[in-house]
């Protein structure tokens, strides 16, 4: 199953331009230097599922014309990637339900600090209202969002929403976990499973110290805001028409790839193309960088910047 | 002295348009509909000041090419009006110094809470640099920028640094208060006071069961998020050029003017000038809105619709 993935945003923390630069990238004039925090829209299996939330969320749904998310899936907790959460409110309007949120522990952890006011008891008139689903480094199913749900007497426990397939609806309570997917096949696609839902592989790395997740879509892949890969997650990169990864600088940076690590970690990962992503204005304007990558991935990958609202199939 | 206002947004905390809605405004092909969440900026006694800093912050700061602030005020302490506070890590780069925010202790517990990192003693690299300046409704005074400081020697104190007036630097400590204005007078424009610092005074609301604060600049008053201005407060408000009032439905809402209450506020103020702002998408199109005000204040005030980057002098 072949997944859809638009980047609505490539910039680094700040954006491009950043407030009050005059450097030749920041005043580029082309359309293509100017990026918005990175977040990514991935069409797959049917499902429309958003990649990280930060503070230009409205401004990208507007851009890229989304009026419904499936998922959004949350690779860490930075403002640069869940600063946007707020304005998920929109989408609650147009549903009538909660917007689905997959993130790990320790992500959930800090939005419960940050917004405090979407996990009250009793929320005020106009809070985002979020349906929170557990995840960790093991390959989960997203379900679309509303599915059609049955209730079922289950011996023992009661009533209960069932999928029409028989399987348990994985988003019943604010807290499950999301349903595991048992003997994930790492080797080929990924592929939909039971019902109407997908799957969809994590990829653990590092972000300085901080624990991160990548997400896997079949042949496309999305990493970002990675210091560190391990070699035991390239298992989980094999085969891929496209892979997503982060730099911000061609110095060593403590928690993002710089341009050299980028590149030997594309080159370790071999997909057919490699779209660098969470740019900074250190890097030259867009067309001369693609024009300096050409040739770095040495016939193992072709590497390229990636841009705001660039489709890759 | 006079103040010079250019709104960065004026629309409710969702923007106009408002993701996924199809109606005439959120469609509206007039520039004066777009709406991003509402800020102002403020140039008065030679200082750049902004009021609120909300998601839209980036966007603002490079649609109005502002490159420093001497000043960040909060009126209340809602998503909408602070969600953009890490983005100020570009004016810290910049200024290399910390970014003035002037807030009341109850927005500041808030700030602790949803940027506790910001906060951290041991913070990490890239995190905003803010100084906090505590507010209440009396009457402050915002110095510049790194002002010219002189080092000098306090019987019984040590060293400390100065103004060059000899009056102390209200900006040493992190949690200092904001230095008291002593008998403010309320009843003329507000004056440039002691040193190169400005006067400003606070204006107490409520929006809905929470206290927010206006800001008057000399002869602009910037009011929004209110449901309540008590009569009180009128005296603070006598003499205006302009004031503004937020609005977001025809209807009764439950922590903002009906626009029928701010148009019996703006006639109780009866500034030259009411601009309406945190409006929404249940007003009519811009051009529409404006000729529907335009006898609403009775010969008290003229009442506008207020649109992002309008300016008043």
């Amino acid at each position: 199953m072949k997944a859809k993935l638009t980047f609505l945003g490539t910039g680094t923390s700040q954006g491009i331009p950043i407030i009050g630069c005059q450097c030749p990238v920041c005043k580029s004039a082309d359309s293509r230097d100017k990026r918005f925090r990175s977040s990514a829209l991935v069409e797959y299996g049917g499902l429309t599922i958003l990649i990280d939330a930060g503070p230009d969320f409205r401004s990208q749904m507007l851009a890229a014309g989304v009026t419904h998310l499936d998922a959004i899936l949350l690779t860490h907790n930075h403002k640069d990637h869940t600063g946007g959460l707020d304005d998920v409110r929109a989408l609650n309007y147009i549903d009538k339900s909660a917007v689905n949120i997959y993130c790990e522990p320790r992500v959930l952890d800090t939005l419960r600090v940050e917004y405090d006011y979407a996990f009250a008891e009793d929320k005020y008139p106009g809070a985002p209202v979020w349906k929170i689903h557990q995840i960790s480094e093991e390959p989960f199913v997203i379900y679309p969002e509303n599915p059609r749900k049955e209730l079922v007497w289950v011996h023992d426990v009661g009533y209960r929403y069932m999928m029409p397939d028989g399987t348990k609806v994985p988003t019943g309570n604010d807290l499950d976990n999301a349903e595991k997917v048992e003997d994930p096949d790492y080797t080929g696609l990924c592929k939909g499973r039971g019902g109407n839902g997908v799957e969809i592989i994590p990829i653990r790395g590092l972000h300085g110290m901080m624990p991160v997740l990548g997400f896997r879509f079949g042949n496309i892949a999305y990493i970002t805001d990675m210091s560190m890969l391990p070699d035991s997650e390239l298992v989980k990169l094999q085969g891929l028409d496209h892979v997503t990864l982060n730099t911000v600088s061609y110095k060593p940076h403590h928690s993002h790839f710089s341009l050299e690590q980028a590149v030997e970690t594309a080159k370790k990962i071999g997909a057919k193309h490699t779209w660098l992503t969470h740019l900074s204005h250190n890097f030259p304007v867009h067309e001369e960088f693609s024009r300096e990558l050409l040739k770095s991935g040495e016939g193992r990958t072709m590497i390229h910047p990636a841009h705001d609202m660039l489709t890759l199939l």
